[in-house]
């Protein structure tokens, strides 16, 4: 999706609901995420139907997020696994699951899930990091500047935005 | 949004969705994140209409997302800044940025956006860490658990994917 105005961010926002496919695929990415495998799990946990879910699968290993393996022959039996890519989408629901459970977007008693790092039994979220040391970084210091896939439009938001807040993002 | 099927991870989704409302708000939110404040700059950036402009505004701050600052008198002028809220959700479109740039799912260049830390010049990018300690964390080792507010699917799903998946996430 390159139309006018949704380059820059909301272009990458399209494009990884466009991967996800819709909420089928998402549910699906979800699932599989969570460590789920089997066509029979993935069915109870999204109770979609059985052409939807085929339909869904197919289109997410088009897409690249997942792989069907098989595990079983004569019957031959399959399983689903995220690729690298699909991880890397994962990663987007769950910033989105932290968000949402931060704010209680869902209204619920508490997280449905909770993330923790098995070896240390601490929580685990996700955070701005630098990307040559991994050491955590102030959001106020966050700045931002045209790459080279900016089109005209994003370089003058880069600018303006410089003008009416300089040095860092409001963040 | 706490139709079956959709609990868990893509409620989180369907909700920050929801509070963005659509495209439009993603848009001025995106256009928030990067630093612009202005009306006149919010509609050159998204090319939306006055009326969608206003109305999306309004959605925004109502969802708390948004604030309305006065920075002029007679005249009254307003400028828009994020909420706290506003910047989490902010988080999600990064999240959306980088895996979008990483796997150039918009057919670009190169990024349109470069973040980077303006103290170091450093790239940014959000990574997996200890909640404690901040320390980056081995997405082999991320395990999830079912929370407070898990329903009985939630716990299934946990449950199973110990099952075929033990100790720890496939991400």
């Amino acid at each position: 999706m390159r139309s006018k105005g949704f380059e820059g961010m909301t272009c990458s926002m399209a494009s990884v609901m466009g991967a996800l496919g819709d909420r089928w695929g998402a549910l699906i990415v979800r699932d599989l995420y969570l460590g789920l495998t089997r066509y029979d799990d993935l069915q109870r946990s999204t109770s979609v139907t059985n052409a939807t879910l085929s339909d869904r699968l197919k289109a997410l290993e088009q897409n690249g997020l997942i792989e069907r393996r098989r595990y079983q022959s004569r019957p031959d039996r399959y399983e689903y696994v995220l690729t690298e890519k699909g991880r890397d989408i994962g990663l987007v629901l769950l910033a989105m699951v932290q968000v949402g459970d931060k704010w209680n977007l869902n209204d619920l008693d508490g997280p449905p899930l909770r993330f923790f790092d098995a070896r240390s039994g601490h929580r685990v979220q996700l955070a701005l990091v630098d990307a040559q040391t991994g050491k955590p970084i102030d959001p106020a210091h966050i700045s931002v500047e045209a790459g080279p896939g900016a089109d005209d439009l994003t370089k003058w938001r880069v600018a303006r935005r410089a003008i009416s807040n300089p040095g860092t993002l409001r963040s």
